[in-house]
């Protein structure tokens, strides 16, 4: 895949930019004194901007992260006399010829609301397995080492209805319209092979908002310590193939739906906060340092008491190796809370891996142990997918597995 | 209230800006290659704007619409010892208070999370009261006479699940987290008074996506033919105070859940969706006409056949007088469909005007006899508010009822 922009390259841009900045706010303000009209120029720039689509990897994952975010998991369920192999290899070839056309603004083939297509708002479709699916197509000892469920942790509290799923289906994008067009496209069109198991909402700042560090519903700087660059993707994120040669390119998806606990989180006071997490709620600066970059000083005492706790959400979540590290892409949720409820929101927390085992495990084992977050958060569900290579324009996904 | 800028104005500001747009382009192609680093400062520039709070009208009516909102509808549910009408005035103030900061990008008191505040994307917030609502807090005389639920009609099948409510609250904004943190606040301050009836959330296109037509998920151009203009506002949309002095500058909602029936609109091809509307799906146009703005030409026939149907949703929804013009503002919704179906989506159909009985309903009964539409749109909720007039610095919503 033509190498996007990676998150480090992004930041760079962005410094570039505030020098130059003032520029466009000038030119707009000569346009009109109208803010609305000013915001539908500038929206219209990048409600057409594009992700490429074809490449050594699926987009979406090191995409700088979209507003808004739809997971949908689903099941296999072939008509009978179809193999399960057969439905799945027909479900992959609807989706990479859809996806191709969708994510690059044109209509999908047979697309009733082909206008709704008009803006891509930078929407990408990624697509992976479950672990389980590849003993069901009687692949089993195709399946990567790596694409294995993680072992339960002390503080999971799963609910089923959140967990598992043979396919996942990630649609991303600027837009909502964009983003519940393309579902349904990419649903129908699998509707008699497949049944859907769970689906997950997620939003973040809109467009573009600050980088790669969006703030979460809990009130903090969230992404700041992450992989960010080209060299950081292929040593943490792609797989290599390595026992698995038509996996190259693939990663790993480690899921997780995390409830944040809002009304005991609102009953500590800010100070609590973010001993809690080790950093500053206002700039996200670690408690040792003053702006949100600056590297955090774990060692640093104050009268003897370490100025980071070491049960800090950052102390017990750093990597201890850098091999534990792993690409973090969370969505906010907000959905309906059930009667008596004020709130229920929390993290679609995405990870992306060559190998759980290797790099999400440990992480987040030392948390259940150890975090002082875990008072107000819990994880209520839990799924794991083989997110598939990336394909070229003649190929499909799934086709150096199933082909 | 200081004059929002009304929607002709929008519209007059677009066409100049389009002469200039080329410039903003320009200047931040010279910024960046990166569109992503792009969209960030131009987002950033809409995330600041603000709308105004304090004024004779509430916000969010004639606002030009957000991308997302909030529909929340509440019952009264005062502590023992304590009035419903005490509860209401002490939920009104809270809400004041409340919306007048964060409306403004400042934290509301005692906000738990006040970085949240600091982007309000064009965020509004409005209230209305339900027509039941003056009984219960034994002001049934002050209730203006056009505070009244519509009757039924034929093809309703509405379910109570959507219906009804004492109290609304409308929050629109730009950015989901401005919407997810607003709610939190407002509804947790209010938790012990009220209890949640029905909630509804819905999204256009992204911030000021085409002036005040969106796409609606059916494919169809969905605004064109509104009310845009402050002299139009001011005859249909805001209340005179009439019959009631303390009602000048509020207006009356109607809300209408409609689902789509998208699996039977998706069997039908192009050319009846568009008779079935009587305008094009690609430009909006009228059938009569070549561009979204051009007049239909109802009379218009072609061998003897009216160009646009007779039972076409415009030919039968247009005002058959001047009087029954209001407006229109609605949202998509797109929410988890039931198992077994493909998709649960349609129009939050929000309209606001000064009379329902001489406004929305002879529309709508029109509508139920006749509309071609009906065989794909099903009205599966309706609640009815009277929305408070606006409110100066130091007033609250609702004091000129209860002050
Ligand atoms: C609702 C749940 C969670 C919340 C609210 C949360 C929040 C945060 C915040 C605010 C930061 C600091 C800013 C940053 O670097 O992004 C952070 C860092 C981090 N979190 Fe979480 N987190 C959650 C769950 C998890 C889980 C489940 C894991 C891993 C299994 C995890 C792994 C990490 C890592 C690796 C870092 C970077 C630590 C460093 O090296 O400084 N987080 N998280
Ligand atoms: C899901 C349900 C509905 C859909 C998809 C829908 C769609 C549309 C579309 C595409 C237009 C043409 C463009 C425009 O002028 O905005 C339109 C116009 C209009 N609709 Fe609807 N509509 C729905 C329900 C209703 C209802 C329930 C009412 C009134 C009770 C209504 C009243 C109107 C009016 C007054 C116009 C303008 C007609 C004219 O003067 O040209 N619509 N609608």
């Amino acid at each position: 895949m033509a190498e996007r922009p990676s998150r480090g390259q992004l930041r760079l841009n962005r410094r570039r930019l505030f020098a130059g900045s003032a520029a466009v706010v000038a030119a707009g303000a000569t346009l009109t004194q109208c803010s609305i009209a000013r915001s539908s120029v500038t929206q219209e720039l990048s409600d057409s901007a594009v992700e490429p689509f074809h490449g050594r990897h699926q987009a979406g994952i090191t995409t700088a992260p979209q507003a808004h975010a739809l997971f949908v998991a689903l099941d296999l369920a072939p008509a009978p006399g179809r193999g399960p192999r057969d439905a799945l290899a027909a479900v992959l070839k609807l989706w990479t010829s859809d996806a191709a056309r969708l994510t690059q603004g044109r209509a999908a083939l047979a697309d009733t609301e082909p206008e709704l297509a008009q803006r891509p708002a930078r929407l990408t479709v990624t697509v992976g397995l479950g672990p389980r699916l590849f003993d069901r197509i009687a692949l089993g000892h195709r399946r990567p080492r790596a694409a294995a469920e993680p072992p339960g942790f002390a503080t999971d509290r799963l609910e089923p209805q959140w967990c598992g799923g043979d396919l996942l289906l990630q649609i991303c994008a600027d837009d909502p319209i964009t983003l519940a067009h393309t579902s349904r496209v990419l649903l129908k069109n699998v509707r008699t092979m497949t049944t859907v198991r769970w689906r997950q909402t997620g939003f973040r700042n809109a467009a573009g908002g600050r980088g790669g560090s969006m703030r979460n519903l809990m009130g903090q700087i969230d992404g700041t310590v992450n992989i960010t660059d080209a060299a950081g993707f292929d040593r943490h994120v792609w797989h290599d193939g390595e026992d698995q040669p038509w996996f190259a390119g693939g990663t790993i998806l480690v899921l997780r739906r995390i409830r944040a606990e809002m009304d005991t989180w609102d009953e500590i006071d800010r100070a609590s906060k973010e001993l809690a997490v080790g950093r500053r709620l206002d700039t996200g600066a670690p408690l040792t340092g003053s702006s949100e970059f600056d590297e955090p000083d774990f060692a640093a005492t104050d009268r003897g008491i370490p100025v980071i706790p070491p049960n800090s959400h950052i102390a017990v979540a750093r990597h201890r190796s850098d091999d534990e590290r792993f690409l973090r892409r969370p969505y906010n949720y907000d959905d309906a809370p059930p009667t008596g409820r004020t709130t229920d929101s929390g993290l679609i927390f995405a990870t992306y891996q060559r190998d759980p085992a290797a790099q999400f495990t440990p992480v987040q084992r030392r948390l259940a142990e150890a975090d002082a977050l875990n008072e107000w958060i819990t994880t209520i569900g839990s799924a794991t997918f083989a997110i598939l290579p990336g394909v070229d324009d003649d190929g499909y996904l799934g086709e150096s597995l199933l082909g």
